[in-house]
This record gives C-alpha cells, structure tokens and sequence, in this order.
C-alpha cells in the first residue's frame, strides 16, 4: 500500500495527572518554544512566535488607533539612574542582570540590562519636555527586558522575555487616570476578543503594585490547574517619577509643572496564558485571532488523480479569508498528519478525499469541539469565516464557564486554605484591604489578591480572614 | 492680525562646510534620534522609529514571500558558546559587551550580549535538525544587537543597534550559496526600490569577510560626503559553524551529514544612509516609501470660513492612498510649518488658502525639486501617488548621477591617497586581490576594499597599486 508513512507517536501527559509536566509537553511537542543553554532564557520558535507577531499587530493596531507611536530607549541603564526612583530601585534591584565590562575594560559604572524602562524613558522624556503644548506624550516601545528569575516556566516567567511597555505623560491627573484605564480597557478586549480569554480588571493592593506607581491596574485570568495569570497591567505613576527625574515643564499659566504619568505593558506571558485556558490532553487549542495557521487543508490519498489539485484549489480560494496551510507534505499520512493539526491546536482542519471530490465537499473538523461536518465546497468561503467567529464564541464561553465555576466564595482563613489546597481557583471575599492581613492570608494558604474588580457587588459582613470591617470585595488565588 | 505665531528658528549647518556637524544637526533638529546617557547608546524618537517600522514591514513581507519565518533567540550567550568558532570569536571578543552578575549574584560564567546570533543560534540549530525532512531552516530574527565601540555616531555606529538577522540551513552548497545572493538580492531591491538608494553589490575581499564567513556579499552606498556605507550583508557560511556546533543530520543517503549555512543582516544604519544620500542643507529628504508623512497638509488662514473643513475633506479623501498628516496645530504660522515639513523631508507638502478653494485647486510642493505646482482638488487622488512615485525615480536617478560622478580611476597608489584627500568617492581599480597590498593601501590612504562588484568591467593591466598582476576590478573608498 505504497510507502511506509511516519507514525504519530507523540504523548502529552494527562492534566489532570500533572498540569506542569502537561504543559512543558504541549509546549516542546507543538514547537513552540524550546529551552536554550542560558537558564531561564527560551528560544521562541517559528510556531510560537507566529502567535507572538498575530497578537502583536492587533495591539499596535488598538494602540495606534488611540495616538501612540513607537520608539526606541537604549537596553543599558547607568545603575546611578536606575536609583533615583526609590521604591523602583528596591522592587527591581534584586533581579537585575549586570554588565560590567565592556571589551577588554571594566566600565567605570555598572549597566543594568533594563528589567523595564521607567527610568531611562523618564531621563529622556526630561530632555524632550518643554512646553505644555508638547502633551501628551503617547509613546510605546516594543523590546525584549531581562529580570533575573530563579524559578521560570517557559512563556510564564523567564529571565528574558518580549513585551511593549507604554509610557506618556500628561497635563493633568485626571487625563492620565483615563489614558490608565483606557489601555487597560484595550488589554481586556484583547484578552477578551482577540484571545477568547475572560479576565477579571481591577486595581492591586499597595503590597502588590509595581514597584514607584501611584496605582497598579490588572487584568486577571484564570488557568485550567485552578491558578491565577496576571495578563496585563496598566499603571497610574503619577508624579512618582516625573518628580524624581525632574521631568518639569511651562503649564499653560506660564508656571513650571511636573506632568503625570503612566507606564502599561503586555508580554509573551500571553502565550501561556493562551495555553492554559484553551489547551487540553491533546494539545494546544488556539484563539482563531493569533492562530499562526486557522486553516489546515489535509488531503488524503494524494495517489488519486485530482486531489492535490482540488487541494490546492481550495487553498487558493481561502487564503485571502484566513490564515491557510495546504499540508501537502509527504512521507506523513493522513492520519498522522490529523493527529499533528489537532496537537498544533488549528482551529479548522479541512479533509478533503477522492469521495469528498466526487461529492462536491470536504470534512470540517473543529479543534473546540471535534466535531466534523461536510460542507459543500461552493460554500467553503462563506463558512469558514463563520466558523472561525463561532469557534472564537465558543471559547470564550468554554472558558469563562470554566472560570465561574471555580470562582468560590470564603467565609474564613480556614475555608481559604482549603479550597487552595485542594481546587484551588479565585476565592472572593469583602475585605478590610489591610496588609497586615494581606501578609497572613498569603503566609497560610498561599493565595494573594489578585485584584479589587471594578464591578463591586454587595457581600457586605465583616473580613472573613481578620474580623475587621470588610472594605471592597477581593479576587484571591494563588498566581503564576 | 492674530496670535502671534512661533517663529522658525532652526539652523542647520551647510554640509559642505561641516559635513558631520550637518548630520548631527539633521539629526537632532528633525527629532529622528536623541543621544542618551550611556556612551554609544541612542534612543530613537517616533519620527525616526516610523521609519524603521516602514523599512521593516516592507522587508519582512519580502523575507515571508521567500518562504522564511520569525523566531526569537535569547539576547545572553555564555562564553563558551561564543567561543566555539575560532575566527568568530576572534572577530567579536573585542566588542563584547559582559554580563557578570545576576541580581547580587555573580555568575559561574559569563555571558555575553549578542553581538550577531550565529553562536546560539547553531546551539539551538543543533537541537533541532535531525532528517534532511526538517531541511532547509529558513529562519530570521529581529532584534537588537550590542557591540562596544569606541567612537560612534547615531544610526551608522552604535553600541547598540537593532536589526535583522536571518540564519538559514541547507542540504547542499549550491542552495546555500543561492540562498545566500537571494537575500542579497532583497536587500539591494530594498536599497534601490524602497529608499531611492543605488548600491553596488559584490563580494568582500577575506580581510574584510564576516568573521567565520566562507565568503561575505555586500550592498555599498556612495554618501554625500563621498564616504561608501557598507549597507547590508549575506553570508555564505559554509560549514563553519555547523561543524563547530555539530549540526549534523541524517541524510537522503542515510548517513550523518553537515548542513550548509547562511546569515544575512540590515539594520538601523540604512536610516543613516538615507540621511546622507538624500538630505540636503534645508535637512532630510525622505524617499516615499519609508517617509512616515508622505504628504503634509498645511491650511493657510485657517481662521477664515472653510479653510480647515477643506483641509480635513481632502486629508480624509487621501489617506487611504497615502501616509497624510494634517498640519492643524495652533500657534504655528503657514510658513513655519513649510519650513518644519521641509526639514523633515516629507516628500509633499499641500496648501490650501481660502483662495485655492475659490479656484478649486491646492498647491503642492515637492520637496525633491522644491518645485510648487497648482493641482485641482478633483485630480488628487490620482496625481498623489503619481507625485510620490515621480519623486522616488528622481531621488534615485540624482543619488546615481551623484555617485558616477564621485567614481574615478586610479593609475597609482599616489592617485588614490590624492582622491582620498581631497573629494573622496569611489575609486575602481584592477587590483590584485593580494591581502599586504590591501593592508598598504589602507595604510597609506585610508581607503578599504569595499567590494568586488559582481558587474565586472575590462580594466586590464596590472595592479596599479603595487604592480602585481591585475585580478578584479574592486571599489575603494574611506567607509562608515
């Protein structure tokens, strides 16, 4: 029966029976991602940065569209910079990566290699202010960060990884508060539309804000194995850092002012957050919106006259409409190449045979659901991109049932502990804010809060973890 | 009569009479790139990142239509790895900049900033490749790269600098070494079509090949100044580095075999080049294709009825065809905005005044030729990108009339230390290809090889340089 074909003999370890040794598999078998010499450095690989570039051009987009432009601030911070903010240096110091030669000569200051670029921007934005008539600035930079980490998981937490960081400033608190939370808002309808992933928006306790913000905005999602990702977060610094880098300027009164300021920022971290909410034992299940290929066309018995033609007509006829792949390669079957496109987490796969020819149709197989369904071939360009939006739908909904349902409510430290020693998932409760309980909350049961959501509803009572007086109600769930 | 408007104030130095003071002054005046505070390092503002980012997206678009996709590698390499290709390593150690601690901890080795990725690269490459199925690689990288100079100027040196990097694998020589003249190939369309810039391409002599090179190809640009810019690379690397990292496959024979190898890297330095092949004393001169405004839109009396709901009628009826700005910024007068525009180079500017719309026509200047032309508003739409394409032909044709005009001939080694001392250009010789007469030649003139064009031309005769037999015809030049 003509030549031998290679097998399908990859394996990914069950979730339910080792959630981190699952998805270590997913990502090394699908190719996404590999580790490199260098610990906690990855090498991010054609498939996984596929998605990478897919998120990155809608958020440009969004960030273009709202009057931001991009630039370019140097990689190496003078280590007498990165002090002058002093709560920053305290946050950031301990994960700093440093350069200390440069050739064959030892610098006369270290560099630090930038874990974010608050301070070399604002030193910059001090030398580009002048006049109130420069505002806002709306700029955004796209570049690789280094924080030394000692425990990393691929995507999750490296010691190098990609993102944009977003900084402006503004005339008046007010304008910042609302550039603060517009970029949040774009970060939800990315996670939300783009990624198919529910999230929870609200602010962060003092304890648990960036390092020299005024107020830490935070978009929360949570993973199949019952943990929390912070998935993007969006900052109010106010006059933190304008003030500590003299960032001063002629207002409108013709008096000198310190603008304000805000700082936001997605990264890679997106990635992981994309494969433990979607993905399940048989691998990835990727959001149409970054899926590197949304279509795979496999034909079968490739032997027969007409079907690699068909084939690629039918490629011919899509690819304007989505991302299609014709996978046309030999030496794989069919079946081993089915096995691949659902591993890979394609939300569409397109069988097409002799038969299907004869009958003027392919299968449609669905990743979300497996389900497969003929369609008509006149009907294909019309379909697909249904497909993709239903698919997107579904996801979503998928996901955010999931969520609800280990979304639990804790009438105490104990109730708290249990359930994140057992399920695990968000835990809410009306809490007294207060860090001296924050601190015992995270020491017993190893939950932090995740965030203070802007939909507040009414669970009135005292704390349940303290007995103070409960203030606002509060995510808690242990974090990646 | 109004508001007093803002004058215009910017000067900027001629550059026959201080032609590196003219680059710092275009530089600076036209917000393209600001020095920052470490030595070497710059930031680059959105007007000179939107460049980039039109570059960009206009190469990888080619780089994808050629079958190659985007990974990341890590930006840290442990030093050993570095030190794997004897001649790499040689060639980059002095430049490398050292990272020795993490967080308070100092490291066990240290590693280095990626001066160029061929190192970890190959490393992961070596992981990857097993079957001569998995080949070719077609893989590319955009980063940034750090090499420690000594003196250096924005955008044509820098410590730091961003770039792209392609590293691509094969199963024979020949397909590497056509691979290798496909890039080559981009890149000089890239030059010559996108930024209006003519290049010479050829081969380096093995003094001036890319360290672990079998052989280096190169673009060369001829500056104002008569200087050459050494504008984009492609490496045939042979087997250098695939035998160093052991990069060994099984074969269609079945045995185990090297791959052959490629690089190939552009980067920010083609911003300077475009600088100094098109800018002029009233500052830049963009080509249309990465120029971030192509057409600037300046209203003239905008407090008269009509004058600004013109203005945003015909910004709305181009910008789908074009990158328009409308200039509506208060408290800037006409003419101060015509100057801004014309130092920083959009490649058109339209005025409107109330007296145009009585006549139903705009007037529209070229910056290219200064040439200011009545166009009726109706015959826009087609005469814009007309216009823009008119102008990238004659910033093309006038960059080559520059240049043939400063390429000379040289009977002596005498003549070519004159022509270095005095206009400079290129210089094209039978030379002899021998590596001391090369050395003499950089000794006593200051002038490089800077490439073999692959185009030859029927010198003869011997060597004028030292009188040994005549080989190639070679261009000389003092070089960026």
């Amino acid at each position: 029966m003509g030549k031998k074909k290679k097998e399908f003999v990859e394996e990914i370890t069950p979730m339910e029976q080792d959630f981190a040794k699952w998805y270590t598999d997913v990502i090394k078998k699908t190719d996404l991602v590999d580790y490199s010499p260098v610990k906690g450095f990855m090498a991010i690989k054609p498939y996984g940065f596929a998605i990478w570039e897919n998120l990155q051009a809608y958020v440009d987009k969004r960030f273009k569209d709202t009057g931001h432009k991009n630039c370019y601030f140097p990689l190496l911070i003078p280590e007498s910079l990165l002090k002058k903010e002093a709560e920053h240096v305290e946050g950031f110091a301990p994960e700093v990566a440093w350069v200390t030669h440069g050739g064959d000569e030892e610098l006369a200051e270290r560099l630090a290699i930038r874990p974010t670029s608050e301070t070399i921007i604002c030193e910059m934005y001090s030398r580009w202010l002048n006049s109130y008539r420069d505002l806002p600035f709306l700029y955004n930079q796209w570049c690789n960060v280094v924080r030394w980490e000692k425990s990393t998981r691929p995507f999750l937490r490296t010691s190098e990884f990609l993102w944009q960081e977003g900084h402006t400033l503004h005339e008046t608190e007010e304008e910042a508060q609302e550039e603060t939370l517009q970029m949040l808002n774009i970060y939800k309808e990315t996670a939300e539309e783009l990624l198919a992933m529910p999230v929870i928006v609200g602010i962060k306790s003092e304890k648990e804000k960036f390092a020299g913000a005024h107020a830490t905005y935070t978009m929360e999602a949570l993973m199949h194995d019952g943990k929390a990702l912070q998935a993007g977060t969006s900052h109010n610094l106010a006059q933190h850092f304008t003030k500590a880098f003299d960032i001063s300027y002629l207002s409108r009164e013709g008096k000198q002012a310190y603008p304000y300021h805000t700082s936001w920022g997605i990264s890679t971290r997106l990635i992981g957050g994309i494969i433990m909410v979607h993905g399940d034992n048989r691998g990835l299940v990727l959001p149409p919106g970054v899926a590197p290929t949304q279509v795979a066309i496999v034909p079968i018995a490739t032997h027969k006259e007409g079907v690699l033609d068909k084939a690629s007509e039918i490629f011919e006829q899509l690819k304007d409409l989505a991302r299609v792949e014709l996978d046309d390669r030999e030496n794989y079957s069919p079946g081993w190449k089915f096995n691949e496109w659902e591993m890979k987490g394609a939300p569409l796969r397109i069988e097409i045979g002799p038969r299907d020819i004869e009958n003027k149709q392919v299968m449609v197989v669905r990743r979300d659901t497996l389900e497969k369904t003929p369609v008509p071939i006149g009907e294909l360009e019309a379909r697909i991109p249904e497909l993709l939006k239903e698919i997107n739908t579904n996801l979503f909904e998928k996901a955010k049932k999931m969520r609800d349902e280990n979304t639990f409510y804790a009438k105490s430290l104990e109730e708290l502990k249990e359930i994140m020693d057992t399920t695990q998932g968000f835990v809410k409760a009306n809490w007294c804010v207060d860090p001296q309980c924050e601190e015992t909350i995270k020491k017993e049961t190893g939950a932090t809060m995740r965030c203070i959501p802007f939909e507040q509803e009414d669970l009135g009572g005292d704390c349940p973890f303290c007995g103070k007086e409960g203030k606002s109600v509060t995510y808690f769930a242990k974090a990646y």
